[in-house]
């Protein structure tokens, strides 16, 4: 039976225009490096925003469900595009100016991008890439930078103030259904080509509500989020649609991420609130024990991105800073957990839920999924790889320029939940720990074993410096755990004793039964344990391994 | 274009599984008089739940879309039937039992009602209407009471208790619409029928969301709400669902609606929110006086349902309490504004906003009428009829048993939008302020004219004591005011000097020309002014109406 209730669509058209009306008051202050902040108002950005639509549609033809492509900083005429573009119809699509080149130019012609806007600065990055961009038509220019670059490029060049000076200040904004497209990311896998997500309008609508929502950030127009997360990178964790449907004043770094001035925008501006990766706050710790600044207004920090150790969470807590935990990634709009621990616990006792990745909040639905793609319980031990499911959550990927949603197999079920990658255990109450990428885990006989888990036993011997374990074929058992190990300056361990040790602290038949010794892990570009370069290896018998007696399972 | 986002609905069984199972520490606890407080698991309630949906399709045949309805006070089992009914795919049908009985009859047989949950304690109000509520076949009876009252009753008679007793705790929730119906409840209008508004899953989800934002309620498991509002009240504002989103405890006062136990039940459990109309706080302030007990773990409450003197919320202050005024209606599910004072002003500045109905959320869209179906600025001085549009606000009636929803003309405009039938102004940054309703707003030759403003004019005068202003009718202006006039006792006022002291206060067009001095302003049950007795007092010529010089828009 149906309800009585109105079918009124979410949309980000009415973020913009509720912004703009009602929390007209609320700023954008975006920082401009030694000039003074630049600082303009909601109700300001609303009538640019529709200043740029009109400009967008009647100057430069820009379609329903067209793809208008941005490569800019976090800025105010960033939020200006946020808005308009989807308000009008079309797809904003954020480009990843920290993607290496060829990804970018596939990202561009795979998007079938006729419109750029660039922020100046970032010219000597896009220029070059010009010639192979095919689709491009029309680069716009946002602020300053050295525009002889783009002397005889193809594309038409404009400039952003320039094309939106005179634009009526209204727009018949078109009505739209909400499961339409409204924004895309390109995630970049570590296999294969990057892969488009398409935020709807109600997946953008709801996962706003879901960021002001008490148990998420929870923040309202008393409050400052300085926002660090690239608007590049998953729509800035929702922060930009977030803070102009409840009037947060936004402070926004353009290109000045680095620890001095985020150090100074942060004692200047006096934000109550941050987000941002871990690194980032690896970097101003530093800067601020070589120089004190006060950056106790910023009550809490939302980080996400990667795990942070609570090693730095405590540091921060002496700067009156409290870092929130938060998991998410692109095919999660991002919001998947934050680590906000349950009512009632001492300081002491909240610890473990802090460290966690977090509680779901009820629009993501989780499970985890075992070896025997059996659903594994939440009882904080069972591991499985979890599985997500919302209204803000991808099922598919954007196929091309035209072309229908892609399913790959692996990332997508059969009932339609995403398959995160990831392997972890959720506590009775909902509280998620990531323990394992899904593929280095080790399948043996059935059962998983966690190569993170060895890794970090391992390595809590006084011998070992270092130690990456990965999964190897098995005729009996299907895959074992082969462990690497990078010995301590002057230590010798032997394979037997290295086995003994991890015998008192782990399961039996997890113990490794090939062992090498090597010189030093391979590693990624940003540092991590790169399992696949091992695993490659191996397989060429590149590694030197040494089989310990004493069988699995015995 | 599509997006690539999962198409999951939104609700109220996602809302039920995800309480029970995350934030299934969290508590109902239900007030019992003199006994210990009844405590109730969100876990326990989960289970329950589902036992109450096995139990009402197993044994009393309830089918989807079928009403199944309660006339029960705020407790846990009221909960657990919010909880299992929806989810079920049936609509939960709450019975106000402050109505006539006759209107709760007429309620009953419209919706088509099959079952009843009762509480024992309300069986001498339901007992005797039980003849002429035709559809019910099932009475289930929850909690203590005199059963014999239903001795040789038509309808089949259960106890709640004994049809959960040994029930499968599992049930495999049909996939819902989310604009199907979940929810039901009639306003009780001062002409004609009582009409029916079907909440959506979708209207209780998103206005769930709402609630939980940070810009609303924003309460989260650390908290505990005092749940005053009934739950046969307009969802009681939402909050059971909001609740059980997120893991906010519930204290229920059952019947025990008194000032003495609300004093006892807030000192006892300290919650930290509370939900009431004013008069509940009027009454619980005496009892204070009386008898001083600490409530100032309420840090805020949400009050509604009527306006509230600013003297009121002063009084609070002095408990520690925070009053916020919020605003809404049954067809508006019923959260449309709450009176948050923007950020940056001193206490002196906020309290304009604060006695306003407050700001209006991004998912409530509003525009103000005028007297000619202009849209009138956002000035906070231009009056209108206000209008709402919003996924959680109705566009309909229920239409009765199987029948098809209803329209009428004058509560829904031809676009769709919600005419509230109240009257006000809306400032620059979105806060209402309600001055007439509509019905009572004099239509003056294309203009309005207030009749609460020239009431208060009228009652500033020293010698008069209660003023009612009305609309009669006139031949050149359509509507022209009345001016009834209640003098204190002793006092001697002419007509032409009460028109002059109007008369530096008001446009000189807008002057009443027909004046009375009556006894008494006729009044409704609840001590409102009953103007439709003065209107029909005037047609019938029962009033002794003086016409003083100056003409109107002279």
């Amino acid at each position: 039976m149906l309800s009585t209730m109105q079918d009124v669509p979410l949309t980000v058209t009415r973020i913009l225009v509720h912004g703009a009306l009602v929390h007209g008051r609320s700023q954008v202050t975006t920082w401009t490096g030694d000039a003074e902040p630049h600082r303009r108002s909601f109700r300001e950005i609303g009538v640019r925003a529709i200043q740029l639509a009109n400009a967008l549609r009647d100057e430069l033809g820009v379609a329903r469900d067209e793809r208008v492509a941005t490569l800019m900083w976090n800025n105010a005429e960033h939020v200006e595009a946020y808005l308009a573009i989807p308000s009008m119809g079309s797809v904003l699509h954020t480009l990843n100016l920290r993607l290496p080149t060829e990804q970018l130019t596939f990202i561009v012609n795979h998007a079938a991008d006729r419109v750029i806007l660039v922020n100046g600065s970032l010219l000597p990055l896009l220029a070059p890439l010009l010639p192979a961009l095919e689709p491009v038509e029309h680069i716009v220019v946002v602020g300053p930078g050295d525009r002889s670059l783009l002397d005889g490029c193809r594309p038409a060049v404009h400039d952003y103030e320039e094309l939106l000076a005179g634009r009526p200040t209204t727009y018949d904004w078109p009505e739209l259904d909400e499961r339409d497209a409204a924004a895309m990311c390109y995630t970049s896998g570590t296999t294969g080509d990057p892969k488009g997500v398409l935020f709807s309008h109600r997946s953008i609508y709801l996962h706003s509500m879901q960021v002001n929502m008490t148990e998420s950030m929870g923040l309202t127009d008393r409050d400052t989020t300085l926002v660090v997360v690239p608007m590049f990178h998953v729509n800035a964790w929702g922060l930009p649609h977030a803070t102009f449907m409840t009037g947060i004043n936004m402070l926004m770094p353009d290109r000045f991420l680095q620890p001095a001035p985020l150090a100074e925008m942060i004692e200047s501006e006096r934000p109550t609130h941050a987000a941002a990766v871990p690194t980032i706050w690896q970097g101003l710790l530093a800067e601020l024990a070589a120089k004190p600044r006060d950056i106790s207004s910023m009550a809490t920090v939302t980080i996400g991105g990667s795990a942070c150790p609570p090693s730095l969470m405590k540091a921060y807590e002496e700067h009156g800073v409290r870092l929130c935990h938060a998991w998410g990634m692109t095919e999660t709009s991002p919001l998947g957990t934050m680590a906000h621990p349950p009512a009632g616990l001492t300081p002491e006792q909240e610890w473990p839920y802090r460290i966690s990745q977090g509680r779901f909040p009820a629009s993501v639905e989780a499970r985890l999924v075992g070896p025997a793609g059996e659903i594994m319980p939440w009882d904080g031990e069972s591991a499985g790889e979890l599985e997500v499911r919302g209204p803000w959550i991808a099922n598919s990927y954007f196929g091309g320029a035209g072309a229908e949603p892609l399913r790959p197999e692996d990332k997508f079920s059969p009932d339609g939940w995403l398959r995160t990658g990831d392997v972890g255990v959720i506590t009775h109450d909902g509280y998620l720990t990531l323990t394992d990428r899904a593929k280095d885990v080790i399948k043996s006989g059935g059962e998983w074993i966690s190569s993170v888990d060895l890794e970090n036993q391992l390595m809590a011997h006084p011998g070992v410096a270092e130690a990456a374990v990965v999964a190897v074929p098995d005729e009996r058992w299907g895959e074992r755990p082969l462990a690497t190990v990078v010995l301590k300056e002057g230590a010798t361990v032997s394979y037997e004793e290295l086995r003994e040790f991890l015998a008192g602290r782990i399961a039996r038949w997890q113990l490794p039964e090939r062992w090498a010794i090597i010189p030093a892990v391979p590693k990624t570009s940003v540092g991590k344990f790169d399992k696949k370069v091992i695993r490659e290896q191996y397989r060429l018998e590149q590694i030197d391994v040494t089989y310990v007696a004493g069988a699995a399972k015995d």
